[in-house]
């Protein structure tokens, strides 16, 4: 558990973090004394829906604030309960003619805080109830039966249909039956890798290394277990599943899912989870879901919902919405279109469930692939000459590997030679295919190319895009003058100074830098200025050798900040150079047989 | 840094966790093989907006795919480039005939991938070009005169306005204008506690504790440099502005901000950091740019825009939108209009910068406060006899506390008697500014609530909670029978049972449970039952003396999962269930007096 942080206390943090949220949201408003996040735009003639509890937990509940969902929310410190005061206030903030329905964790402080607010605005004359939100699944019957079940991250679900209910005009007791029937309907399960660390509090102790803790709370609290080795992560997400959904479990089986059911499904992380992490699991429990218990969420979100700060942890929520409507009496049709509904809430995810309709003009053009698929028209050559020269250029380069591979070990990463014989085989591959038989230029390129492109690196993409230019060059002007286009050395020429040009937009090598362009460049700017292919393999000869000595210039090498500079005088020539140098030796060589 | 994870390695990871996005997100469509993610619904008519790279930065770049942003993204494997084959992949799942860019972060590996893609699109006839987002200014121009700059967070900009011009039908020219003054006038810098960590690599060093890195890139490529001790966090975003904005830099001062620029602010965590202390940042950014710098940004935006796995850092980007105009000649209205357009891109926050209506009944109804602000109608009552009786009761408990202290020493955390004090001497203290004088019995009752609950802590919250519920159950009472209302015991005595009720339902704790309730119980139960405060006040005296050896039962401690069961034999009674005893018993004595 790391326990560095920016700040080195909470103090003023949670105004801080209220202020950022209320500054990037115009609907909203803070009250910094009371740390009340509350809508401008609430409607007081409707149900007045209030949230809250200690902070730690952002982007809840204040996140939750906005027309669909919340009408305030009241944020204590870290993981303590707001006060009384501070609850009668966010009631003072949402004000409603249709009753009050304060949403809050099973937690004891949150209980006596909220229920004192409640008893002191009722005597008030406002209509106004609690609504405990109960869906943790770690702990069973036994273990609660005193305190009553932890709130976790499937009372978003009961925010978010409560919101929606009063959003659209129901009535309070309809607004506490849909919000009690979903709380009825809901369960989570947690696991961490690790606790939290709260800035400036002591260290708390760290799970150890290859163990992670099965029913985690979101306060540091314990779980229930800790497994050691990691299991692979089905397991876990399996074991998971069955204190949520195991019928046969009498200490839990806290809600009926029957055959059919839909349900809908809630991934939480708990802060500090990648996304990269957390939306593999996501899909993990999809399929775990599915393949153990033939359930297809119906509906699946995934986010920050409810967070313990930063810790590595995260939770499976479910919710059983044909359990709602045989609870509540509403339909899962309108349940739905209650989840789907538009929120102002910042932290509500966007209704990924829209109907799509097909783009407008879609179907209208049908010319996408007609270059790419149709044979495509092409300049004839002479297919022994291209043959021969490619098969003498290959084999050059393939003999060079050793020589290759030593410069590279001295300078390098050592796997030049072997990148270079992977292309150059491939080519062969691909000449054996006959390739070359039709004689049509473009086809022979562009297959060259894609056998050069499969290998992969950076010194075959190098090559592929400068062959890829100049391809493309040829193919610009066969298509701009057709009748009177002839494959001569001017032809190639030209083009190899365009492809050059394109290919020095996508690397910043240049020569001297002790790259493969050390090569290149000469070769093509021989080639265009002179129009001999001789000079131009002698001039990239030279580049290549040159490069004996230099001190390398480019790669990610470069982005750090405080560079070693080391002399490298001695060093052997650039082999990826070198390379490009002999293979074009090679090709001028069997051409000219 | 923590090197623990549910996934051992990265194998398939990629994959998993793009199906989790599609499959929550209809308009999305996931290309497998290719690790493509991309809209169904993109308009052929209008410029596609391609992006891409490698993994592990989640929700960049494919929750960034959806009408108004990317038309496609295009997923490496961590922190490595896709290849050319998977770029053109993206290619042919967001088909245009206006056009299309491909907007890519300058690193060598999507450099020559994108590059040969472009180029092999060219070459089939596609109108395409790439635009390279270069918002570091860790590294300036020096270090970076080869390489040229880094893509951070600020990419973010380039996406949602040239995906917004595109959405809005702008034609390829004025998409590619618009996206290239937007890099132009965008910087951004990073900073971070430690590096991330890969699922399945070795360990990176780690940064030393009470350190942090300045210039940190989201490859776990080294900052510009470490600092330490940590400074306080106003001076760590002031050194991070300096970089962005200082035009005395001239190794840097990549973009230029005139007085009275229109600014966009933008915070990037790098997926490790809490919501927490990330919101806190923001604000902090706000304020430090608004002192130093004299700038006020137009818009804020927080989220993981663009991570670095679960690296604990954060990066701040400025955008000069006021440049953009100057550079591309589209106003600074059309841009905020583009920036807070909407997108169905998931990733994309919401618009929080929408126009507010007032709600439609706001104004309409002027009840509220009328019954809390106006002076209430009360009954009257002796006000000698119940000021005899606090200060009785009061001074009873104060007397009481070294008692308490010292059971709560033996068996909790020994601040039961200090807050039982302060509770008496705060009702005190109200007493002193002739409270009781009016004899009002409303006025006093909410007054001597608000003296306990201002103590605060559980006790005091379970006094005010049911003295405020008996205050309550006689407003509405005496509301319902103004006429024949009459404050006797037996008025008193049935509110009692019904506070009782109320206050049951905000705790767990039960007789038995070693709490204040064993003595608040039977108190409560023997008054409505008997209508006599005497036999009332023996009972809850017996049921405080019984509380000698009993085990606690309630609060956090129950939620451990394996709780020790220690023997308590033998302990003190509890102090809270005495003090509540002594309380009442000196109240019935001084009002007898």
């Amino acid at each position: 558990m790391s326990t560095k942080h920016f700040f080195p206390s909470t103090d003023g943090v949670v105004v801080l973090g209220l202020e950022a949220l209320v500054a990037r949201n115009n609907h909203l408003e803070l009250d910094v004394a009371n740390k009340v996040v509350h809508s401008k735009t609430h409607d007081r003639s409707k149900v007045s829906v209030i949230s809250g509890g200690g902070s730690g937990h952002e982007p809840a509940w204040s996140g939750y604030v906005g027309d669909g969902m919340l009408a305030a929310a009241v944020n204590g410190e870290v993981f303590a309960s707001p006060s009384t005061k501070q609850v009668m206030a966010a009631i003072k903030h949402a004000p409603s003619d249709a009753g009050i329905i304060l949403c809050i964790t099973n937690y004891t402080g949150d209980n006596l805080h909220f229920g004192l607010a409640r008893e002191k605005a009722a005597g008030m004359g406002h209509k106004v109830a609690i609504l405990r939100m109960t869906d943790d699944v770690a702990l069973g019957r036994k273990q609660t039966e005193n305190t009553g079940r932890r709130g976790l991250a499937a009372n978003m679900f009961v925010l978010k249909l409560c919101g929606a209910a009063a959003e659209f005009g129901y009535d309070f007791e309809k607004c506490m039956i849909i919000g009690e029937a979903v709380n009825a309907n809901a369960v989570t399960v947690g696991s961490s890798l690790d606790h939290c660390h709260i800035p400036g509090r002591e260290h708390h102790r760290s799970v150890p290394d290859n163990t992670y803790v099965l029913g985690m709370g979101i306060h540091n609290e314990p779980g229930l277990h800790e497994k050691s080795p990691m299991p692979p992560v089905e397991e876990i997400v399996s074991d998971m599943l069955k204190y949520c959904l195991d019928s046969n479990d009498k200490d839990r089986a806290f809600v009926e899912f029957k055959p059919g059911d839909v349900v809908c499904l809630l991934i939480n992380n708990f802060g500090g989870m990648s996304d990269f992490e957390t939306e593999a699991l996501t899909t993990v429990s999809r399929k775990v879901l599915e393949k153990e218990w033939k359930m297809k969420p119906t509906r699946i979100y995934q986010s920050r919902f409810e967070t313990s700060l930063n810790a590595p942890g995260w939770s499976i929520s479910l919710l059983n919405v044909s359990g709602i409507e045989r609870t509540s009496g509403t339909s899962v049709y309108t349940l739905l279109h209650l989840l789907d509904s538009d929120t102002k809430a910042p932290a509500w995810p966007k209704n990924g469930y829209r109907e799509i309709r097909a783009p407008k003009t879609a179907t209208s053009v049908g010319a996408e692939g007609t270059q790419e698929e149709a044979k495509q028209k092409s300049p004839q050559i002479d297919p022994a000459n291209i043959e021969a020269g490619l098969r003498s250029a290959c084999a050059a380069a393939i003999k060079a590997e050793p020589d290759l591979t030593k410069w590279d070990v001295q300078m390098g990463d050592g796997d030049c030679g072997e990148a270079v014989e992977s292309m150059c085989k491939n080519i062969v591959k691909t000449l054996d295919t006959g390739l070359c038989k039709s004689g049509a230029l473009f086809s022979i390129l562009d297959e060259i190319e894609v056998a050069v492109e499969e290998i992969g690196g950076t010194l075959a993409a190098i090559i592929s895009i400068i062959l890829a230019s100049w391809t493309s060059n040829l193919k610009l002007a066969f298509a701009k003058d057709e009748g009177g286009f002839e494959m001569d050395i001017h032809r190639a020429s030209r083009a190899a100074g365009r492809a050059l040009q394109s290919l020095m937009g996508y690397t910043s090598a240049r020569q001297g830098g002790r790259t493969v362009m050390d090569a290149l460049i000469p070769f093509c700017e021989t080639l265009e200025r002179e129009g001999d292919l001789g000079k131009a393999v002698e001039a990239a000869e030279e580049g290549a050798r040159g490069t004996g000595g230099m001190k390398a210039k480019f790669g990610r090498a470069t982005y750090v900040g405080e560079q070693s500079a080391e002399a490298q005088a001695g060093a052997p020539p650039d082999p990826g150079a070198m390379a490009a140098a002999i293979f074009l030796r090679g090709l001028l060589e069997g051409m000219q047989k």
